[in-house]
């Protein structure tokens, strides 16, 4: 026993031991994945020299995301964002899915504020029911096609949700209606869907917890970029989850949940003749077919 | 902005981006914990190409992990633990902290059950007070001297702890008395040590938790061979963590948290004319100066 041990300590021998302790019924996919996560954290640890102390208060920002997150905020996700963990595998599994000539409409993360019950809104209507008095109505509209023969989409979903202008989403601001800068546009027949929203402003991500720290910790700013979020479907095709972002916002170089993507900027142009808004955003959106 | 995106994916740039986002007050140490970190998990995500969905499975289990824990349990600790980070970074932390020639008593794992209050006791007492049937008292004795010169140390402390033959610590099970199979040894003139204890059992870690579902998913059991818990400390000294392991038990060689090293396994002898005790223990402890 111990045999792992040698006189410059745990190495690779330990390691082996380690992934080699896994028995026969394993899935394959369970058993790559193991064997690459057991063999870089014995690596970093190592690499670094890493200590008890250390690695103890990695354990206790680690215990301390999971007492914080609930049904509105997922801690451990965004101690992974900070880090650029999400926008990677959001990546890889855009690429994955994706392996079309003319590849869709850039992915980017869901982030920790999307709702499942969003309602269904009229093409047209708005989502901006509590205006703040620093908010700019933006009218936004576009067409959803088919990325390959161009062809439109009816009845594809466009999901979308935005912060207000205090940074907050509706489910963290109690001075905002349910729902508000939230909601489902279906398509017409010639794929078009509209609505009116605000135009983004940027925000800090929540700085009370883990995520926080380590920001802290690696001098590091917390805002976002001003970005719209939304996911977009129709039948036969990828579901496409992505964020659109101001192309004249701050913090477009230094995201702190690094997820700004060539091609997600858009442009926010003055709208003439409109009493309701100040300005207008096209954004049309590419579907993938599945396979 | 996204100039970090090739038609490749997210590579070494992207997470180059991610590293150098660090800010000129980041603590050097900080700067190079975090620098292996990141590069550890990005290439981990890229080498497996692993999904969002796969990557949101492991945050929900970090998730639970803090959920769980409390000041009785330490679930992010116990699931570090079975993929034997802990015995890693002990390792590590102890070959760093004796440089000596003369090599200090082999450190292991501290566990989630050490109590900082276990009372002081006398030395020849003992610290089983609820000697289950199937239990077999052992007497355990020693001397704590100076690594390199052999000189006994006095008033050294012993602080030991174990489960009982169910597999519980006191603190996790209501039919044993508070402090029960727990308890604090003064060394006297001659650096010496004695106290009646169980004779110790093999038994499974907390398997209801994410740590237990890891092990499910890697096919591995949860047992850990039969084993003491010892602190022992001196002023002027290095504290010494470590587990004694009988050298007749099962999972010697495949202990599910990996804290099994040579040095560590010790032999329970049958013991003569004590009426109290069927097995006796002898277990001599060397500190190494502090520098």
């Amino acid at each position: 026993m111990g045999s792992q041990s040698t006189s410059e300590g745990l190495g690779q021998e330990f390691t082996n031991h380690v992934i080699q302790a896994m028995g026969p019924n394993t899935s394959p996919r369970m058993r790559t994945v193991m064997t690459a996560l057991i063999q870089h954290v014995h690596d970093f640890a190592r690499e670094v020299n890493l200590t008890a102390d250390e690695w103890l208060a990695g354990v206790e920002m680690i215990n301390w995301a999971g007492r914080m997150s609930n049904d509105r905020r997922n801690e451990g996700q965004l101690v992974c964002d900070v880090i650029g963990l999400e926008s990677l595998v959001d990546d890889i599994t855009y690429r994955e899915a994706s392996k079309a000539d003319k590849p869709p409409t850039s992915s980017a993360i869901l982030g920790p504020f999307w709702r499942a019950d969003a309602p269904i809104r009229e093409n047209g209507g708005t989502i901006t029911f509590n205006t703040p008095k620093d908010g700019q109505v933006t009218f936004m509209h576009g067409q959803v096609t088919d990325a390959v023969t161009g062809k439109p989409l009816a009845n594809a979903t466009v999901d979308v949700w935005q912060a207000s202008t205090n940074g907050l989403y509706e489910q963290q601001d109690p001075d905002q209606v349910d729902c508000n800068l939230r909601g489902k546009f279906i398509t017409d027949a010639e794929g078009r869907y509209s609505f009116y929203c605000l135009r983004p402003t940027p925000y800090p991500i929540p700085f009370d917890g883990p995520a926080g720290k380590l920001l802290k910790l690696m001098d590091r700013h917390e805002y976002r970029p001003a970005h719209i979020h939304l996911i977009a479907e129709c039948k036969g095709y990828g579901s496409l989850t992505t964020q659109i972002f101001d192309k004249d916002s701050k913090y477009l170089e230094d995201d702190s949940v690094f997820a700004v993507k060539d091609g997600l900027t858009v442009e926010f142009k003055p709208r003439e003749g409109d009493a309701q808004a100040q300005f207008d955003l096209e954004y049309n959106i590419q579907l993938a077919k599945k396979n």
